[in-house]
């Protein structure tokens, strides 16, 4: 009838690939309505949304910070300046007032880039962060980091012959991104067994492989934290892939977007790939990302973040701002929340108290969530886990027994995928499956966030059913 | 030195063009940094920013409307539902809660297709102003109608000589994400002497000649009301479009941002591609795009939209669903933007009567001040202006004196971007000159926004740089 097929369409669309949100989530959507109607008959009375990292969805409720609603509420509303006196601390207040002279309405496009006063404050920030200079005109602000990494790639990628390497496992983004452009993913595989670690060798490796078969790499995209793994890359680690990419001549994409998601922090520090760049003198070209919607502001809804641009000419920046600037600009609530990610209530402040309890019990929350949900998880038959030191994220490796295995392929399912149906369809929790994320041929993951609240119930439904998927299929 | 240069890129970046934030606007921003040091020796006082449809920015200052921005308030920090009792109305903290209730923090992703409800609300919306139903389930929500316009685009175009019918003068979005992803402008050209009408037989006319070339047609784009001619389409003339695509098999993009700005309605009223595509029972696919950014809303900071799908089947709607779930989803706070402009306050509501006067002044300051520059632009010698009955612009016709078009050859430049730069040198008045949008060889127009107050002064100044252009140039 119509001739609106997916065969009309660009074929790249059918290619991408995202399962963050794909068939497993839609199903947990399906489960969550079908729970509201009396006699619903699923054997769970809620759905564990353990899918994304989305802490302040129903169901987790992570607050939001106190600080950044009150400046987000005076700005929408700046009457509220006069007649809120009595409500908002002075120094919510205040930060309202200076916003409000430097962008005016919130309903107004800012700059392309970026209110000119926001980057300002981000650059002071990476500036204090890495103790080195960072220059404000070298900051785009976006719509989440999502948004940021999907332009760099689209306009990386001049053949289809183009090549990005991507960590496996890896955040799908880079994946379908790649996937929608035509690019070609050069995959470099994680080592489970050193902790999810980057090994440089490897990386080398796939290069030498990708070129050999054609294939035009352009960039070295690099998640850390990782995600789904939480591990953390070490300094050495960080200057072998810095010469690696002088060498190769690639452009670095560091995905830091996790940076403020440490539960080791003594053992396992965060450094910038921007820090280790000026240090070493590199020339590599370096676009890096952050966002407001993890760490502790977990501010997901906002749709804000920036990148940094390091060893990149006026000529490649004034294109980038072109490019943004035919979307206009970048959701100003966002930048409204990058703006208190960079300046947040500082000791002395009438909010810094309420602030400084709010992150601490973030930060103790996460990183406890994570610490007893990977012992239990390491406790059971047939999985093992990395203690992730960052992130939002377990990773666990299953060994399913053969006959999990043929019952799948049966399915027509990878294994992990089948793993994870039948956990949501018996427990109503919606992970990722391994698949979503790569890994290597034959094994079997999947990816669990560490946001829900009350983890004894939730881990003890997961052990449950894992135990009784291992009976059924002969592997206890 | 470094690798990355602009050779090194994907190409079609190098082709994008997008003239309303280009050259002129960035030197506008130039002079408006000049304008804050003392003794700054520019001939002007004030940048007067008439470049783009940015109604509330600094300046213009056109006042958000007071619900939506009470609404906002609330969800950005609920616990004002209860503290600020006595100082919001109780419609709006009713809106608010309501919202709340269904959407949870404004800090979560939402659904990537839009929070369900606030879709079900846009689907009445459409319902009630087309007397047609109207699907949840085939409305996305968009950050502002630009990004579903360029995702929509960018999903079409199937091969390099894929093609796009676009109206000539046209928002150079249209050719900007052509240019971004490859596929061919097909150009048709609207009648200015009959007031920038649609003629269905010139687009015919382009088609055969698109299709002689090689070239494969998958879409048309319409502008309705026109940006930037502001001219509205007749319902015949839209019935003729209709069978048209219906014949050449095309996708229809009806752009219908501007269907609350109308400042004729009785003469020019505004009808949907949707109701109309309803009463023929076409067969033919529909996009149809809205916006927050516009009409009396003019919240173009919060990146609100939305885009109904109309004979599009759902595997295709489940293609769309794929591709923004990997962006996660809207800006929150443009979907509370949807929600208020699809539902404002009713007679009987606390709010109402000043929602009422605010958007009335509005609507009759837009109607009066076109009507006033129109005339006088009119006036002037060597300049016709349309007499727009919509939309925020004017674009006036230039017919400039044979010096002032060698001089501009000679300078490098088009005559009205010659005469643009000249006019933002010595007013201070940023306008955009019609090369951006595209004209017939050898004319030249400009386009104006209508938003700024104190049209005296503005258009004095205008007439004064016109008259003294001229007078340089020998037209006088």
């Amino acid at each position: 009838m119509t001739h609106l097929t997916p065969q009309s369409l660009n074929q790249h669309v059918l290619k991408v690939e995202y399962a963050v949100r794909g068939e497993i989530a839609i199903k947990a959507e399906e489960y969550r309505d079908k729970l509201k109607t009396p006699g619903h008959g699923l054997p769970f009375d809620s759905v564990v949304t353990a899918n994304i990292g989305n802490p302040q969805q129903k169901g987790l409720d992570q607050n939001p910070l106190t600080f950044t609603r009150q400046v987000a509420a005076l700005l929408e509303y700046p009457p509220l300046m006069d007649l809120g006196k009595d409500i908002f601390p002075k120094d919510a207040i205040a930060r309202a007032r200076e916003l409000y002279a430097e962008i005016g309405s919130l309903g107004a496009y800012s700059h392309s880039q970026g209110v000119p006063f926001i980057r300002k404050n981000v650059a002071n920030f990476i500036a204090e962060r890495d103790g080195h200079p960072s220059n404000p005109n070298h900051i785009f602000l976006t719509a989440g980091a999502s948004a940021g990494v999907s332009l760099i790639i689209s306009m990386l990628l001049s053949s289809p012959k183009s090549g990005v390497l991507i960590p496996i496992p890896q955040y799908p983004l880079y994946t379908a991104t790649l996937a929608q452009h035509g690019g070609v993913p050069i995959p470099y595989y994680l080592d489970e067994g050193a902790g999810w670690a980057t090994l440089p060798i490897d990386i080398e490796r796939s290069l030498d492989k990708a070129i050999s078969e054609g294939v035009e790499p352009k960039a070295l995209v690099v998640i850390n934290p990782g995600n789904p793994t939480g591990a953390l890359l070490d300094e050495k680690t960080m200057k072998d892939v810095l010469h690696l990419c002088e060498r190769y001549k690639l452009t670095l994409m560091a995905d830091e977007v996790y940076q403020d998601n440490l539960h080791q922090r003594d053992k396992y520090p965060f450094t910038s790939f921007k820090r280790l760049l000026r240090e070493e003198k590199s020339i590599v070209p370096l676009f890096s990302f952050h966002s407001i919607s993890k760490g502790v502001s977990g501010e997901c809804g906002r749709r804000g973040g920036y990148f940094e641009c390091a060893n990149v000419s006026d000529e490649i920046l004034a294109l980038i701002y072109k490019m943004v600037s035919v979307g206009l600009c970048p959701p100003l609530s966002g930048q409204i929340g990058v703006d208190c990610l960079v300046r947040p209530p500082k000791e002395g402040d009438e909010s810094y108290a309420q602030w400084k309890k709010e992150t601490d019990s973030i930060h103790e929350a996460l990183a406890s969530r994570t610490k007893v949900m990977a012992e239990r998880l390491n406790a059971l038959p047939g999985v093992s886990c990395v203690d992730s030191p960052g992130a939002l994220y377990l990773f666990p490796r299953l060994d399913l027994p053969p006959a999990a295995v043929e019952a799948a392929h049966k399915a027509g399912k990878a294994p992990d995928h089948f793993y994870a149906v039948a956990l949501l369809d018996e427990t109503g929790i919606c992970a990722v499956p391994g698949s979503g994320f790569g890994q290597k041929e034959g094994e079997a993951h999947y990816r669990l966030t560490c946001l829900c609240d009350g983890v004894d119930e939730y881990v003890g439904k997961l052990e449950r059913f894992h135990l009784s998927f291992m009976k059924k299929y002969g592997g206890l």
